[in-house]
């Protein structure tokens, strides 16, 4: 089995965490100044270690092997969410690259280390990963602009130095599979006291717009009896969401209404439109075809009174399973390395393993969240298990490259 | 008794309602081009009156009479809602102007007329009778901006022309009293199949920011177990609200949550922060503490699970008692026109009327709105009704002034 170099580990995570430092956490958003010191920093522990890399046409660093044989590929992301966490997908990274480094010459420098560009979707979803899968075209790509401020993303790319740069594509017979680490995000681990989660699947994220229409009218002289409030119907329906939905939800299944906007939203005025955008995640197919029946009925018999309302789907993704064989090389590793202190879980939280899954057999490994905490400063993990994650993946990793 | 003219005065009206017409309604904001073109308009149609106008400092367009003896002051206001209709406070200001000349030199041209600026708050709340009553003082005036797009009051006022003129003063001992008419803005009137609304008080306004925190956090990896959720506390109180206050409200009471604000407002994270504007209105100050109390108790109540709530008193204003002996006259004007066809009613909305019921004997008179149609284009009054609230205020203003 290899062993991992824990100091070498923990100084490329905290040199890293330095570009685009803030607070005890990091700013670095996809295609910044600080994003691309961070991809070409990168790219140069990668030559270090023996690897190829390449930064390609979307901003994805890839380390390659000259050496034949089977491979194994490893990564994660390197951007973050706007003034957000230091760990998060650079822990994936630096795990990839410090896997490559450990098992090296020994394994016939069978690791090769990727890292994803825009998994936070400053831009697109799962962008980099997508791209390096054929998943998307160069039409997407020529309408795709910034969620913050509009821009195009061709003038991302040109002005973060990409433009004219080939994508690389994946070749899915060169790889025995795709790994990647995360922190977990949530808090189980931590408030369960355990030290590694095994994911078993990705949720699936299915997300609505509902729009309710009334009359907007003088919020002085229209009487109760005869308003049409949107604001009024929304939460009504809203209320009844979070009434209903524990029953048919499952034990892990989470909902969400993230935004609410009463139409013109004035202290003085009936509102006269409302919308609210609602998600619900679950890792079972069937779980969430139930919270959609459970989501319609609700809207068909939502006591919406003189208003209308309107049910529209924004997105369904499919809940992602990892390979079998992946799990149980991770947990086997896992409890080499730290008996008892691991268990199985899904990830609420979608990652580019999801894409990869679509054509290689994919895992993933959790370590802990101190206190849950995720896309903020404070967020962190323990040295030690920081070092334990990584030498768990080390070993899973040479384990499926030695089957 | 006099006589209007009828002919004349819906000339007027649609004269009017052509500055800044806005498909079937009109777009005339405070201080804007086409709003002080109706100034100047109006101040031309005083002095063909006979009375001798003056635009003042902050915009007031005050029409008064170089004839001693006591005078009955009455008026509205000329700007309007954006895209808003075409009667509104025109038709006060209009029917002001026509009952001065149809009262003429027989009644000592007793009857002065006043446009008062900004009653529709583009600026201020009641900026121009506020300011005609002393209400208002220079430091206010320098620190008021537009509500729309932040430029100073000061700057709109010398943009419009009106920089260095002097602000007019009320001299209460001038006048028996004020009168207003307006549109009822409700639908009452019109579903009631009746004509003319004798407007016994005008509302208290009573308006709350409520305000709750909780952990903004991922909405994948959060459990609900552990979510502090301040969109979910919002909904399960203004749910309560909706719920509770038809027991607590009066049968005129109206109330309104016109803004919801989830922060950050985006679809995968779990709301941190939340707050709503609430407001509701009565005439009775009692009722109005009772619904105070009411708000109080559901708050401190409030189903807000792990988050805060916090409750904060944005305004109250008080409810005006129109005066008895005007409101006497102009029920007996109303049953001499239109018998049986009247009654007493609250006004919901805001009106100058209760800037200048500080201060003198005040009362109005509301003419049906069709639909109940306010602040939108479509809003219209029946010219018969136009012509006949125009009458009976004539006739109201006769009686006070000869009374």
């Amino acid at each position: 089995m290899p062993t991992i170099d824990a100091a070498r580990l923990l100084k490329d995570l905290r040199d890293l965490a330095r570009i685009g430092a803030y607070k005890t956490g990091v700013h670095r958003p996809t295609y910044s100044a600080d994003d691309m010191t961070a991809r070409h920093w990168f790219a140069t522990r990668l030559t270090e270690a023996g690897l190829q890399p390449e930064i390609d046409g979307i901003g994805n660093v890839i380390g390659r092997s000259a050496t034949p044989g089977p491979k194994l590929l490893l990564g994660s992301h390197l951007e973050t969410q706007p003034h957000a966490g230091w760990l998060d997908g650079a822990l994936g990274v630096i795990y990839g690259l410090e896997v490559a480094r450990a098992l090296g010459p020994a394994f016939g420098q069978a690791i090769e280390v990727g890292a994803w560009a825009d998994e936070e979707g400053h831009f697109g979803n799962f962008l980099g990963s997508r791209s390096f899968v054929r998943g998307i075209d160069e039409v997407e790509i020529a309408r795709t602009v910034s969620r913050h401020d509009g821009t195009r993303l061709a003038d991302a790319l040109a002005h973060a130095g990409l433009a004219g740069r080939p994508r690389a594509w994946l070749d899915p017979a060169r790889y025995r599979g795709y790994l990647e680490a995360h922190i977990e995000q949530g808090d189980e681990l931590d408030t369960a006291g355990l030290r590694l989660g095994v994911v078993t699947s990705i949720v699936g994220i299915w997300q609505y717009m509902i729009r309710f229409e009334g009359v907007q009218n003088h919020a002085g002289t229209t009487r109760m009896a005869i308003r049409k409030d949107a604001g009024v119907a929304l939460v009504r329906l809203t209320a009844a969401i979070e009434a209903n939905f524990p029953q048919v939800a499952g034990p892990r299944s989470v909902w969400t209404t993230g935004r609410i906007l009463l139409e013109p939203g004035a202290p003085s005025i009936v509102p006269g439109g409302a919308e609210m955008l609602f998600q619900f995640r679950d890792a079972s197919p069937a779980r969430l075809v139930a919270m959609e029946r459970a989501l319609e009925a609700l809207v068909a018999n939502a006591n919406a009174g003189p208003c209308s309302v309107t049910l529209t789907n924004v997105s369904r993704s499919t809940p992602m399973l990892m390979d079998a064989g992946f799990q149980d090389a991770l947990e086997r590793a896992a409890e080499r390395n730290a008996p008892g202190m691991h268990i199985r879980m899904p990830s609420g939280a979608g990652h580019d393993a999801q894409v990869f899954a679509e054509r290689l057999p994919a895992a993933m490994l959790f370590v802990p969240s101190i206190g849950g905490i995720s896309h903020h400063h404070a967020e962190d993990t323990r040295d030690k298990d920081l070092v334990l994650g990584c030498q768990v993946l080390a070993d899973a990793a040479a384990e499926i490259l030695g089957g």
